[in-house]
């Protein structure tokens, strides 16, 4: 039987003119992907559009590529065929969804745990730890030479994806791949200090004012920091600045569960779940609240409330299945 | 011409009876390769010694067989060999340097920059980015197939080195060893779980605390950071919950020299010092006060000073390096 990649080499192969996107709030997997595959088909003579709802965060403007992403709809009758990559859902194609979806054959490649289908041709795959390696191992089954600069995204979007080759979904072929996209010249040093040494001293302010904010519960097996809307404007931060603090109570030894409620606007308040082992799948939890995610990472938005709110909610969640 | 680990690999082959050892205050790097080390030579036929001078830290007891290394020195006269793993200079073989390097042939396997030869049959690679992985490779020329044990310390030694491969000196062969590594059944969330998700609370507040002690310098391209004796003692930590502390001050944006300074005894200051890229050599610094190291982490302990004269003299010597 064809693996479901062939057809979709089959149709990139024979596309002209390709349009390529990724999830509203892309991260680096979403925008590394999304830029490699661009250089890879450009390279292969295809005409190529990067579509992103969302200006490029200045966290990933280092990626060689990231300008040719454009945040305007472009006309879409003259597209062969469309590429989402990275997309756990429809909907996270952002306000551009219907049209977008109305080009044929569209493709969707996904490592998502709890991918719901959408798309004339699937690829998905949740036990990849990253959209980067699908993409690579597209790469290869077209044929095509990565230049350096597609690699050195691919590497990117490997190393956020995998919170530099930590998380479970690491696997053998995560490192042959990483392996030989150092080969094209990749310095990971470079690339992991783009990264994850971009702190700033407002950021780190954040974070101290954050990790002051730790509840403790269950036997300290669950986690709780939150970021009320005051400690942004106080640090003059936004809320992509706290995105990774989630692991510092994640990182604590007794902790199962750990749960960052951040107020992102006056009474929007974004959750972020994380989970160790296989006996806490927080994608659970967050599809009750209308989210989404892996089972180790998940996350969901409520508007109109307050965090003492969301944290009662979550809580009347997160107990038992702690403490069970 | 043979490659210095041909010369080894006779050695161990015909030897019937090895000393093991690493240097004192090992970390990762240096258990993970001793334990693996024995493991693969005792697979082989050998009967192994694993000998070093301190106890194993418990961050470090989860490794499969840390509980063989032995504080005690043996009888040395019925060893064919010893060898010295992970050691920069024969002074980290600690108070049992002299009889053990009275132990011949006396082999040293290092991959530190500025490593001070010793002993008889040397194979010393700075540009490898552990001593795993040189032990891997020492491996595979023994002809010794990798226990699981083997590869899961092998594995821990390699992430511990290079930071989650994030240091420079991660390697396409780095990457090439892990993805073997984990054939063999190695679960990296689980070692990185291990290594990484350590946090006791009581650690998590002694870096609130040392985090408060932030100085900057030098259009803040040199950041110090400082923790005395008293916040030890008011957290119920000790120097070993400090080790990775360095590595905030290194990841804000504008810091190219990080500096962290422990009273970790009374009078007694032991000085970290990282950089980032090539311009700053800081195992040079660190060689002032009598110290070593590698290019971008070194360090070095003075005693009957506080941390205020080491700062003192220390800013003497990285300011006009970091402002030039």
């Amino acid at each position: 039987m064809d693996h479901p990649r062939d057809e979709i080499v089959r149709t990139l192969k024979a596309a002209k003119n390709v349009l390529v996107a990724t999830h509203i709030h892309p991260d680096g997997d979403a925008l590394g992907s999304q830029i490699a595959l661009g250089n890879i088909l450009r390279s292969l003579g295809k005409n190529v559009f990067l579509y992103g709802e969302d200006q490029v965060s200045h966290l990933y403007r280092f990626l060689p590529g990231s300008a040719q992403i454009e945040t305007l709809l472009p006309a879409l009758n003259g597209f062969d065929c469309a590429v989402a990559l990275d997309c756990g859902d429809c909907n996270r194609l952002g306000a551009a969804m219907d049209p977008l979806l109305a080009v044929h054959p569209f493709v969707v490649i996904d490592h998502h745990l709890g991918h719901r289908e959408f798309g004339d041709l699937r690829w998905i795959d949740p036990d990849r730890g990253s959209t980067g390696e699908m993409v690579y191992d597209l790469a290869e089954a077209l044929g095509a030479e990565l230049s350096f600069e597609a690699a050195y995204c691919l590497y990117a979007a490997i190393v956020s994806d995998t919170g530099s080759f930590r998380y479970s979904s690491t696997s053998a072929d995560t490192f042959r791949i990483a392996s030989e996209l150092l080969r094209k010249g990749v310095k990971p040093a470079e690339v992991s200090g783009k990264l994850f040494d971009n702190f700033t001293l407002k950021r780190l302010n954040l974070m101290r004012m954050v990790l002051d904010s730790l509840q403790l519960y269950a036997a300290d097996r669950l986690a709780i920091i939150a970021a009320p809307r005051e400690v942004f404007v106080k640090t003059g931060t936004t809320q992509a600045d706290a995105e990774t603090f989630i692991n510092y109570p994640r990182s604590l030894n007794t902790v199962m569960v750990a749960v960052f409620l951040k107020e992102t606007e006056k009474g929007l308040v974004s959750v972020s779940l994380r989970s160790k082992g296989t006996d806490y799948d927080v994608a659970q939890v967050a599809a009750v609240f209308g989210g989404g995610g892996h089972r180790n990472a998940a996350g969901f938005k409520l508007p109109d409330t307050s965090i003492g709110e969301v944290q009662e909610k979550l809580l009347a969640e997160l107990l038992p299945m702690v403490t069970r």
